[in-house]
């Protein structure tokens, strides 16, 4: 049996903006409000972490994730309104695309 | 500004079956009749652009690739009408596909 797959990405400016594995981390750092418990919870280093949201909220309009440090609850890594949307824009073009092409192929294979 | 892009691939049975490289890869031996000068082509080692042929052969339910040995014409590897067609819907799948996101990630940021 035959299957389409497809994996989809958002450029900026010829930059690979998010891809599947930084969503990922988007939504581990919106779970755990903490860089390090994100990056262990996906298995990549710290450091490969924070470049990967440095590169992400240096390609982008606006930051997706924010950083408060100390306060009265203690430091935290959160993402931004903009963060959230981007994720939630990123599934829903991606579910959308995976019905798009199953339609799409099971009319070319009639 | 933003952009969205995507890479799809066919799997039968959970395997690779086409992608991007070896939809070329049939194109440059529909041009050619030749492994070897479609390897050549592809930048790929002829043994690579063997196996690859090979495997494609191997999981579909048809051959995509046949090698005439000798005749009065001499030998030559040719796509079969099985090969054309998968290259035709792999090309029409990308395209709609490619479209299709454009238009729903403009829908999204409207």
């Amino acid at each position: 049996m035959e299957h389409v797959k497809s994996r989809i990405w958002i450029e900026q400016d010829g930059e690979v903006l998010l891809g599947f594995g930084r969503i990922q981390l988007l939504k581990k750092i919106e779970e755990t409000a903490s860089i390090s418990a994100a990056a262990k919870a996906m298995q990549m280093s710290y450091k490969k972490a924070w470049k990967l949201i440095n590169a992400m909220n240096t390609a982008a309009d606006q930051p997706l994730v924010i950083t408060n440090t100390g306060g009265k609850d203690g430091g935290g890594t959160l993402l931004t309104d903009y963060g959230k949307l981007m994720i939630t824009k990123f599934e829903t073009l991606n579910s959308a695309c995976e019905d798009f092409l199953n339609e799409k192929f099971k009319e070319l294979n009639a």
